[in-house]
């Protein structure tokens, strides 16, 4: 947040959100006044990071519901699950949007025998306790990841997963706030992370804001930055990880992890509990979303290639269990061998 | 060179560059004037790629050098020193620079007895032998290089090492015309290459002009195209290699080196004789130009980070010896161990 201006904020009757696609030359909410409002926003990256996509997914199934609570309860639900539908997709690759979604659907499900207005209780309760949850499991992330820290650490990290991405303190940057808040003196490097500069326009805007030391470098001078020993570990987030620890994340983020390796410098991924999908098998099995090819040709309407020029723009890439180090989740740092220690922690 | 246009063109009296920040957007030629006007074109990336520095460089000693030639010969060669140094020091890493002012001066200074027009005359002459050994060594080049591409192959370049950096057909694009020119289809994946986009900019548009396929990539995509078995091997330009084989190359060019090892895929890195400068030991003998803050915080006047952001904007790194497959060079390709080879090749 900034100014105080929370990341996804619920009224009672509306819901805003800080669009993060003016960051930083613009801070400003927007109201998503529809369901067409909320998927655009999701789609647009106005709100992005997994779990705050989470959080406002849920509170979008609430958005103008009130006016619905004269329906009986059953068509109530049906209503409630077509829109679920329809925002579920916004975007494939994130698991906190279906989770959330789901959750809130789940909190109804065998309830057709109360009146639409109570169930609108239920759910509105149900998306506070996302939030509120949400909260707390930053906060706990963050004091696990702050044990990795020392004084003086070098730490890399790639796209936003900080208090743009999360309600909370974020999740890839919570090591770091609480660490800083406990005094101790860290150095921050920023990949800036194209096509869409997550990582020049939000994470080196709330990290600096934050009186975080945090220098901003272009994805390409990750090896040289490590190479010249400044690096001491990478932590990042994730948008959903499979059964056998591989991870979707931002495009960019596996070849970090492989300079990493190459380099002897821990790979961490911070992620909720929720980021872990135990019914994907294996990285293969995500749904990897490929965006439009303008992102890259054109940059905030200044062209940067050839107009008619062929693209690839896959959003995320899959990082191999084999390279991460551990995963630092609100239970702890969960290590290999990941089949059995994420069964074991999560089911 | 587009529409006929050559990156470098002396008329006999002029100098004109065409302005390489402008592409694809305006093809255009610039005239440089002065040897002020140089520096600045070098400095500022209008005229960029090692040969083509070189080249330009050259023809830059000669900028209104005729009006000089009242002077005696042993103040005209001052005159060329001082405006040797000062262009030298226009940009630091490229060795094709002092290479070609100290050929240049070479050809000159021991003939105090000459006068001042016949001097003249050796320069001019020897600018457009620098020029045109340039074309020649590119088609060499191209044509060892064609011989490890084949049909279908797929070839990860980085920055811009084509017909915009030298005189002749490019040194890492060299190949692809050659097996282009030969009817071999070919896949060409370009890395964008942050942050003045030389990949997309100026990689993209001659490739695609010359009708062959290129898909334009983020810098931080190289690793899931590589991951996907989209790319045989990686070819890129260079702008010095030390005696060890150590070689410098736009910033971000090790991180796909080490990319490239952990997949198995051949990494090669094309360039004339010149860019072999056995005179430096290891690549940590090699000064790396750090760039203003502002490339990375700004694009085209757009801002894309906070204002006041600490950056690092290094414009080289250096790809380790052990990395590189070989060497594609006009005397035929190079391969470890490099001491050794590399003496042998140009001693």
């Amino acid at each position: 947040m900034h100014n105080n201006i929370p990341t996804v904020r619920w009224t009672g009757d509306e819901l805003y959100i800080l669009d993060q696609t003016l960051i930083p030359v613009t801070v400003k909410e927007i109201k998503l006044s529809t369901e067409e409002d909320a998927y655009n926003a999701i789609k647009e990256l106005k709100v992005r990071g997994a779990p705050a996509i989470g959080v406002a997914a849920a509170y979008s199934l609430l958005i103008d519901l009130k006016s619905k609570t004269n329906l009986k309860a059953d068509e109530f639900i049906k209503f409630l699950q077509k829109r679920a539908k329809y925002l579920n997709s916004s975007r494939p690759t994130a698991v906190n949007l279906s989770y959330a979604l789901n959750r809130m659907l789940d909190t109804i499900k065998d309830k057709k025998d109360k009146t639409s207005l109570e169930l609108y209780n239920i759910l509105e309760a149900e998306a506070k306790k996302i939030n509120s949850e949400d909260v707390d499991i930053c906060q706990k992330i963050g004091e696990y990841g702050n044990g990795l820290l020392k004084e003086n650490s070098g730490i890399l990290t790639h796209c936003n997963a900080g208090r743009l991405a999360v309600s909370g303190i974020g999740t890839a940057l919570a090591p770091m706030y609480i660490a800083h808040q406990k005094g101790k003196k860290i150095r921050v490097y920023a990949d800036e992370t194209r096509p869409l500069l997550q990582g020049a326009r939000l994470t080196s805007f709330e990290l600096q804001e934050a009186g975080i030391d945090v220098t901003l470098i272009c994805d390409n001078m990750a090896a040289f930055i490590m190479s010249k020993g400044l690096i001491d570990l990478v932590i990042v987030g994730c948008d959903r990880v499979a059964e056998n620890g591989d991870a979707a994340n931002k495009i960019g983020t596996m070849g970090v992890a492989i300079l990493a390796k190459h380099f002897n410098i821990p790979f961490y991924i911070a992620c909720p509990s929720t980021t872990f999908d135990l019914n994907t098998k294996t990285g293969n099995d995500i749904v990897i979303e490929e965006r439009d090819a303008k992102e890259i040709i054109n940059f905030a309407g200044v062209q940067t290639a050839p107009l008619n020029m062929k693209v690839r723009n896959p959003a995320f890439d899959v990082t191999p269990n084999e390279l991460i180090t551990g995963f630092i989740t609100e239970k702890g740092i969960i290590k290999a061998p990941y089949i059995e220690n994420l069964k074991k922690a999560f089911n």
